[in-house]
């Protein structure tokens, strides 16, 4: 089996799905693609790139949290890991949410409704957004592959700063981004994708994602920009005295 | 381990959880209590009890769906079953539903603040609503414990009846009950609960559950035991045409 995430929950970077899931149905191997950052902000097609199994979830589509859905393909047979009633033809046991399936549907629904136009605007917004902290902000360099990634997503390593202090000035002043992925807050070491793209666990330290979305605007951005050269100019003029 | 249902979620039995906790207490045994049934409709202990594990869920107390709770004793150790990110103090990954979680909180909250009177309200209700069917439907029996069970379900079996038409025509009439568990809908097996305490199969495929909740009154027992009574004469009448 391969299991694949199609846009980096980090830096956004798109693999190649396609391509993969052709040398899976060559070589018979079953594919499993975690789409939850891609769905709904990118179009592809299960069947067409031989995916197996998809894992999707709502809220990062504005759907209501604790709901996502497994596409899986005819014939591929799964071993459940949920056991005890009949539910969900006998794949997972549990009362099913039905209000938040229905909002899940809505919530898709209405992401593809919009889905290039939105991706568009978000684009613009984020190269925008890079741009002008490029400008205005010395030593920062943006990850990942520029040119393949999510269009809201930006990762920031800021020399000279560490990303937990700069998330809590920012924070305070009511703008709220992170330090990586969601699934490792808590923990305290660097971004095994960061240090797998070669930064050292400092450099590590000093990277930020930004995340845009459907309600952010121009205004929300300089102001976030204005912010950000703040923070860090405090953060770096702290560093200078210890 | 000892694993147990609190409040039998077919007949609404309950079992006493304090004397198995002796047991597993003295013998050194894990105990489980699946207290899904119970919890906000009866007092009880886990610590006191020495319960190590307790399952409860939120959609039964008027909570919201898809949230439930696992409480584990301190110096209870747990293998994870869904792995990946540290959520949960890296007990269950994935994004928390906090929503949710809140929900539950409050519906928790909500239901202990009336635990006493609104159970004793819904026995009151049952009472009178067992006592009212017993009164004019012939040939129908009430299963389980009836001392020592919730004070919200009720059990019947209806002689000469299939659950199945029961429940299809009650539906028609804008009432909803069940023949048995949510988790085994779908399936065409006789309850294995009914199976237990005696009944033979078409025994067991002639019985309903009555579930009962903070909504109802006594005008709802009224028209519910009206239109069932004329349901059960319709079925028995058919069955004699064949």
């Amino acid at each position: 089996m391969i299991s694949i995430i199609h846009a980096n929950n980090e830096i956004g970077t798109i693999q190649d799905i396609k391509s993969i899931g052709e040398i899976c149905k060559a070589k018979n191997i079953i594919f499993h693609v975690d789409a939850v950052q891609s769905f709904g902000k990118i179009l592809f097609y299960p069947e067409e790139y031989n995916i197996n199994l998809m894992s999707i979830a709502a809220h990062k589509l504005y759907g209501p949290k604790g709901i996502g859905a497994l596409y899986i393909s005819s014939g591929t047979k799964l071993e459940k890991i949920i056991t005890g009633g009949y539910q969900e033809r006998n794949r997972r046991a549990g009362t099913e949410n039905i209000p938040a399936i229905a909002g899940f549907a809505k919530a898709t629904e209405l992401a593809y409704s919009t889905i290039h136009a939105e991706s568009q605007r978000e684009k613009e917004l984020r190269d925008y957004m890079e741009t002008l902290i490029l400008k205005n902000i010395p030593l920062v360099t943006i990850n990942g592959d520029l040119n393949n990634r999510l269009s809201n997503v930006s990762s920031l390593t800021i020399d000279n700063t560490m990303a937990e202090s700069i998330l809590f000035n920012l924070d305070l002043r009511g703008i709220c981004i992170s330090a990586g992925s969601a699934c490792s807050s808590g923990t305290l070491n660097p971004s095994h994708v960061l240090l797998a793209l070669g930064h050292d666990t400092k450099m590590a330290k000093s990277s930020i994602r930004v995340s845009l979305g459907k309600f952010n605007t121009k205004e929300d951005i300089d102001e976030f920009v204005k912010q950000l050269e703040l923070v860090v100019e405090q953060e770096r003029n702290l560093s200078d005295l210890y």
